[in-house]
């Protein structure tokens, strides 16, 4: 079984909106066995869709195709569907409806132009959008099966889960799809997978191995595709933990969660609770943690002093202490690690201060240099990293870093109880 | 001219990663008068790479490939790239030198894996990357030029930015594209393309308007493609002035300056600082003022008070009237707002505490109830705001909104001024 997408719209080429729906199918389509080979994104030119749907059936045996459908983006489509399948449009009873309750749900009336909406291509069966208007339709060419979608994300993603994927799995599929996420921290993708070299050649065949570099972690990624459902599980569970075992002190996480889901479940389950101070960083770890919904259970707030000042006045760090050792230093972050410990009054905190750049560095402390300290009242590591020249870039690492250390320093804190 | 964009990793087919490289290739290529064609996205297997190179060289000047090179992706697309170009590969000792430099700057020394990622392609003209280690390689079959760069975002779109897009413009550009956004807020998009319909109708047949909605702005983008640079950029700008005029109440800017950029360039132009207090945005307001380099100029810092005993101990907001009032009420925020304008001595705060969801809410108050204080000490405004459901939206929209209160209230007191 062999499946292509095709993304329709001016807006995706010009770099107006990313192609988020393709992301979206892809996602659910590999999640029930439909093989992805390609995804194209084009301009609404009818003459350009001709020669994609003719390439396409070429090769694929279903073509997911979206956008181009709607109030306003109608005609290049249709007028290309018209003339590839060689069929006319009338309209269709059960979209006239759907499009008449949907406007009176909404306290509108039918206009010409939502009764065009209505119309279908004779050949194509139809799909009736739950909660929109636009239809599904899934029209054939030769072998190959069309499936063209509204452009609306949700309407599009609701129409093919519920409506289109049942109806296709029983047709198509007969290969599971699974992939799994091994994160780790602290080593480079080059060195990773030096590590991981031996272990990946004993591999089964048909599992691939990826690696995916973030500031957040470098992922390994195991997936294959396997009629044997239960082996296929099994296989990558196997490989998962032989990662686990092979990198110890990188090893972060099996699956699909942030950093900041795996901190906040820690803290969670045991009861802990936690706070920032923020130099370099300027409220992206508080920011991070508060973006997990519940995260009020375990995160009582920050101090973000970006200024020398507040790191004073807020944060009892001595003016002589940042002017002999710079706020950049071991002994400012553990100081506002500290101090916030008994301002917050919570288990655990995070201290970062770093030149994030561009401005600010001098020949000892170029810029991305990094001092984070995590603790708890009877005890606060620290530690110093070089993360690069890019500002964004290392606002993130730092963030990361941060958690991860808090990360290893509860579960050590968890294990000698 | 015409070009396209293959971007490659199987992470892209199974819908772990959104193709958001070529979103950004996009964007960075259209502004410099590139017409892109077509986005393909193809999994790690040469064949199918050599036979899209092989398609792309029929109707495309030039390609622009991204992903499939990096220190553990390099067979795929190595091989694919042998095959195509016939070329093989060597040492590059300019690639080696900075490879050598990057990892000497993280305190690492050169492996196998390293020394392999310094081989290039005999016939490809070399882009060292500044900031990583693979290269940008620029190769030419028939009459196409294929330029290779590596998948890490930051990486790519700055050889393209920086090194690769300066050259090829000179040589291939004769057409202009010229795209102008003009930012409101404060008004739906429905209603924004209303208010415009009139005017819409009377714009030049060769520009485009479009509508783009985001938790920040709704933009209005013109753009269009002209040889003649003057009269389009004498076209948009008139467009974009007209806009301002029928919308005053809603607009806030031209161009592609983030909220956190206009109002970071505000302050820092009349000597101005501010702090935030931040509840339901839990950091995020600061963090988004602190990505602007520079912003240490404007920005003192911020107090995340997510919990209510720190809203009461660091910014002195009394316990009774949480009690009385809510965490989420006027009277609050209103208190959050002046207590750090004397704790951060800042000319302005914002005070911000909502409930972002998905738990918190009361029949009184639901999801997405958000109050907003901005002020100086003479004077604090207050806004109470419902932003819907949507955790993720709700604390974006909440932060940009009191970035636009503040950058409304600063302009009324310059002007009385």
């Amino acid at each position: 079984m062999n499946a292509e997408i095709i993304t329709i719209g001016d807006e995706l080429l010009i770099g107006q909106i990313a192609d988020t729906n393709s992301y979206l199918m892809c996602r659910h389509l590999s999640e029930n066995g439909f093989k992805i080979n390609k995804i194209t994104s084009l301009p609404d030119e009818s003459d350009t869709l001709v020669n994609a749907f003719q390439e396409a059936t070429k090769k694929a045996d279903i073509v997911f195709i979206t956008g181009g459908l709607g109030p306003t983006k109608d005609d290049v489509t249709r007028a290309a569907i018209s003339r590839f399948f060689n069929t006319t449009w009338n309209i269709s009873m059960g979209v006239l409806n759907r499009i008449k309750e949907f406007l009176e749900e909404r306290g509108y009336s039918m206009n010409d132009s939502n009764h065009d909406q209505a119309k279908v291509p004779d050949k194509a069966k139809v799909f009736i959008n739950q909660i929109g208007t636009a239809p599904g339709l899934w029209l054939q060419k030769e072998n190959t099966n069309f499936i063209f979608l509204p452009g609306v994300q949700f309407e599009m993603i609701r129409l093919l889960k519920k409506q289109i994927v049942p109806v296709l799995k029983e047709r198509f599929i007969t290969n599971n799809f699974i992939s799994k996420n091994i994160n780790t921290q602290g080593i480079p993708e080059a060195y990773l997978s030096e590590k991981l070299k031996n272990w990946q050649e004993k591999l089964p065949d048909y599992l691939q191995v990826a690696y995916l570099p973030s500031p957040e972690f470098v992922k390994v990624r195991i997936s294959g595709w396997q009629k044997d459902q239960i082996k296929l599980t099994k296989d990558i569970e196997k490989a998962a933990e032989e990662i686990r075992e092979l990198i110890p002190g990188y090893f972060v996480s099996i699956g699909n969660e942030s950093m900041e889901e795996i901190l906040g479940n820690i803290l969670s389950e045991n009861n802990l609770t936690v706070s920032t101070a923020e130099s370099c960083t300027g409220g992206f770890i508080a920011s991070e943690i508060t973006s997990v919904p519940g995260s009020s259970r375990y995160f009582k707030g920050s101090v973000v002093a970006y200024s020398n000042e507040i790191k004073t006045k807020i944060l009892n760090i001595s003016p002589e202490i940042i002017k002999s050792k710079g706020a950049v230093s071991e002994e400012v972050v553990r100081g506002m690690a500290n101090s916030l410990l008994h301002l917050y009054n919570t288990d655990y905190s995070i201290a970062v201060s770093g030149i994030a750049g561009p401005d600010g560095s001098t020949p000892q402390k170029p810029v991305g240099t990094t001092w984070i300290a995590v603790g708890r009242k009877e005890k606060i590591i620290t530690e110093k990293f070089l993360l690069g020249t890019i500002r964004e870039v290392n606002i993130k690492k730092a963030a990361y870093k941060a958690m991860n250390m808090l990360r290893k320093l509860i579960i050590e804190d968890l294990e000698k109880k």
